[in-house]
C-alpha cells in the first residue's frame, strides 16, 4: 500500500522507509513556532522540565501577534518574558513590534518553512504552511517546549481525505469560498485527525494566497493538516522568499484515502459561514438580510496582499456604509508597505475604513474591534464560535474578502456580484 | 480693574458686563464634549436626572477615542450605549471608527470650536482649544450631563498667570519643550484653578500645532485653562477649518495677574519630564543615560501633522534601534491621510516604526503599547504619573517629537542635535 503526500513527508522525517496511518512516530522538526499566548506557557514548561539548551536556535520562531502591540499589562508581562527567553537562548527568529506580523503570514514570507518540511506551532492554524507542500500542524505548548529542546515531536500518522478540485473557479470564488464550501460539506469534525490533501487541475487556478487560506482552515474541519502539491506557483513563491533548499514529495499512485471528494470549482457560489460554526455555511444566494455592525478584513486567513487588492477593487472610490466599522488588518509589515505602495491603504481609508498595523486584532476576541452584545460582524477570519470576537451574544459570519468588502459598502451581507453590477450600471 | 482674556470670554457668555476672579457664574456653552470613557457616565446621569432633550444637538460632540477600536467587551458595551444615545438624541457630531480621531485633534479640525467660544469637555485635556483663543476646560461627567441638557455650566471665574514668551525659539525647541519648561518651573500645581495666558512676541514663531500642545498641557500645571491671543496664524487655521463666526477677545491693559513670567524662548533647551510627574523636568543636557524599551509619538498633545513631520525628518532613511518598539499615533483620519500623502507613513514604517489608526492608545494605559514592569518609554504624550502607561513599576518620560524620534534611533533618550550632527558627519 502506498503513502499519501503527508505520510511520505512524515516517513522521511522519522527516518523510516514507510509509515502507515495510525502508526506512532518521532519526527525531526524543521521549525518550532510559538506566539505571545502560547510561548509563555511553553517557556514555563521548558524551565519546569529543567531543559537548558534549545536544539537549534535557527529552527525556532517566536512571533508575538495576538495581544500586541501590548493590549494590557498582562500582555506586556507575557511579551517581556518571551523577549528574555529569546535573548537567553539567542533565538534567531523573533519578531517584535515594528518587524512583526501575523505569524502564519510572516513565517512563509521569511522563508522559514519550505516544501517537504515538518513544522509544528503552538497555534492551531499552523496548518497554513501546507500551502507550500510542507507538513505543518498545531500542537500544545508542552509539545512546543519539548520541540524547542529536542527538535522532535511525536505524531500518530494520519490517514487522509482527497479533495479533487476541478476546473476554473467561477468569478468571485476565492480559496476562502472553496474551503468554506468544503467545511460546510464535511462538517467541523469531517476531517478529524486526518490529512486534507488537495489535488486536481483546479489547483493551477489558485494563487498561493488562496492556498494559504485553504490550508489555514483545514483545522476548522478538524484536519491534522491540509496540503497542496508543489507546482510552478509554489516554486515561484519559495524562490522569492526562501534561501533554503526544498524537497518535493508526491503521494504514491496507490496511496489509500478514507474518502475522495470531487469539487467542480466552476459551479461554486460565494459562501458564508453563519454563527456559530464554520460548517454552518450558506451560499450568498441563501443569505437573506443580515444587517451588520462591523466588517473585518485581514488575519492569518485573509490578510495577504491579494486579499487586500480584492477589497480595494470593490471599495475604491465608494464609501463604507455609515455606522459600519470596517477594520483592515494586513498580515505583515511587508504586506503593509506593499499595500501602501499600491495605494490600497489610501483607497480604503478614504472610503472610511481603518487600516491597522499587523496584529491578530479582534479575530480571537483579542483587541482592536471587539463586539458588544447583539452586534454582528462579517469577517474574513477563520472561526465564528460563540463569543469568538467578543460578547457571547455577538455573531460572526465568515466570508471572503470580496463578500466582506461588498458588505462594508451596504451594511449587510452582500454578494460582490451585485455591488459590481450596480457599479457598472452607475 | 480690567479683565483677563479668559474673564472677558466668560463675562460675555454669562451675559455680564464684567466678572472678577472668584465670582461664581453660569456661562452659556458653545460645545459640550465627551469621549468613550466619560460619555457613558454622563449618559447614565442624564437618564438618572430624568432629563429628556439635549439643549442643541449641533453643540454636542461625542468622540470615542480612548478604548477604540473596541479594546474589549466592556469597551464595546460602552460604545454601543453611546451610539444608542447619539441616535436617540440625533446628536450631529459623533465620530465612530473610520471617521474618528483623538478628540482634541478632531474637534478643532472639524471646526467645532472657534475663537471666543466657551467649551467644556469631560476630559481633562479639553483645555487644548485655548490655542484658538477659546475658553475651554475639562469638567466631570455630571457637568457634561447637565451641559448637554441645559447648555450652561457654572464656573468660578479664575484668576490668571501671564507668561510672556519672548524671542524666536532656539533650534529644536517646540511647543512641547516650552510647556514642559513652564511646568517644570511652576510645578504641577503652579497654576491651580488659574488661567495660563500666553502673550509676547515669541508667539508669532509658534505654529498652531505648537499652541495646541501648550494649551493641552495647561492642566498639567493645574491650570483651569491655557489661552493664546488670536493672530494671523489662528485666523488662518480658523478659516481653513470652520464655517462658524468667531470673536476675538483681548485682555484689558489693566488686567490683574497673580504672577507674570518672562521666558526667553531663544535660550530654552529640549526638555524632558522624568517619572513620575510632568514637572520633574530636566534639560536634554542633564538627562544622562536612560535606556528605553518603547517610543510613543502621537496623542492629543503631539499627534498633529507637524509633529509627524518632525519625527519623519529625523527618522527617514535610518533604522529604529533593534529592541525599541516605536509606535506612532496620528490624531485623526485626516492627519493619517496627510501623513500618507507626504510619505511619512512609508518613511516611518520602513524605518521599523508602526503606524496605528487614530486612538489614544497607550497614553493612559489604554491599549496598543502597554508597558511591563520595569519598562521605560519616552513619549510625546502629556502625563507620566505612576502606572500611566502600564505597570506601576514602569516609567514614562515626556518629551517632544524631536527628542522621541532621536531616541527611537539610539534606544536611549537622545538630543536631536546629536543625531542630526551624526547624520551630517556621516
Amino acid at each position: 500500500m502506498g503513502m499519501t503526500m503527508t505520510q511520505k513527508i512524515l516517513a522521511a522525517h522519522a527516518g523510516l522507509e514507510s509509515v502507515k496511518a495510525g502508526q506512532l512516530i518521532d519526527a525531526n522538526l524543521d521549525l518550532v513556532l510559538g506566539n505571545d499566548i502560547t510561548s509563555p506557557v511553553a517557556v514555563n514548561e521548558f524551565y519546569k522540565l529543567k531543559l537548558e539548551k534549545v536544539f537549534d536556535k535557527d529552527k525556532i520562531a517566536i512571533v508575538p501577534d495576538h495581544f500586541t502591540p501590548n493590549k494590557d499589562i498582562k500582555a506586556a508581562e507575557q511579551n517581556k518574558m518571551i523577549r528574555e527567553f529569546v535573548k537567553e537562548k539567542d533565538i534567531s527568529h523573533y519578531y517584535d513590534v515594528g518587524e512583526m506580523g501575523i505569524e502564519h503570514c510572516l513565517i512563509p514570507e521569511k522563508g522559514l518553512v519550505v516544501a517537504g518540511d515538518v513544522a509544528i506551532g503552538a497555534d492551531s492554524h499552523t496548518c497554513t504552511y501546507g500551502a507550500l507542500g510542507a507538513f505543518s500542524t498545531g500542537i500544545g505548548s508542552t509539545d512546543m517546549a519539548a520541540g524547542m529542546a529536542i527538535g522532535k515531536c511525536w505524531f500518530k500518522v494520519p490517514s487522509a481525505i482527497k479533495f479533487v478540485l476541478k476546473n476554473k473557479p467561477a468569478p468571485w470564488i476565492s480559496g476562502k469560498d472553496i474551503i468554506l464550501h468544503i467545511i460546510g460539506m464535511i462538517g467541523v469534525d469531517g476531517a478529524l485527525y486526518r490529512s486534507m490533501e488537495f489535488v486536481g487541475d483546479g489547483i493551477k487556478y489558485l494563487s498561493i494566497d488562496d492556498r494559504f487560506t485553504m490550508a489555514n482552515m483545514a483545522i476548522e474541519a478538524g484536519g491534522k493538516n491540509g496540503i497542496f502539491p508543489v507546482d510552478d506557483t509554489t516554486v515561484e513563491y519559495l524562490k522569492e522568499h526562501s534561501t533554503r533548499e526544498w524537497k518535493v514529495y508526491e503521494a504514491d499512485e496507490d496511496a489509500e484515502y478514507d474518502e475522495v471528494y470531487e469539487i467542480d470549482l466552476s459551479t461554486l457560489r460565494p459562501t458564508v459561514a453563519f454563527p456559530h460554526l464554520p460548517d454552518n455555511t450558506r451560499t450568498i444566494d441563501e443569505v437573506g438580510e443580515i444587517e451588520l455592525d462591523q466588517v473585518v478584513i485581514g488575519s492569518c486567513t485573509n490578510g495577504r496582499i491579494s486579499d487586500l487588492r480584492i477589497a480595494r477593487d470593490i471599495i475604491k472610490g465608494k464609501k463604507i456604509k455609515k455606522g459600519i466599522r470596517c477594520i483592515v488588518f494586513p498580515g505583515t509589515q511587508k504586506i503593509y508597505l506593499q499595500a501602501l505602495e499600491e495605494g490600497i491603504i489610501k483607497d480604503l481609508v478614504e472610503a472610511g475604513a481603518i487600516f491597522s498595523t499587523s496584529t491578530c486584532g479582534p479575530c480571537l476576541g483579542g483587541h482592536m474591534g471587539i463586539l458588544a452584545k447583539g452586534e454582528r460582524a462579517v469577517s474574513t477570519t477563520n472561526r465564528n464560535f460563540v463569543g469568538r470576537m467578543g460578547h457571547v451574544e455577538s455573531e460572526v459570519y465568515l466570508a471572503s474578502p470580496a463578500v466582506a468588502a461588498a458588505s462594508a459598502l451596504t451594511g449587510k451581507i452582500t454578494n460582490p456580484e451585485t455591488v459590481v453590477a450596480v457599479m457598472q450600471n452607475a
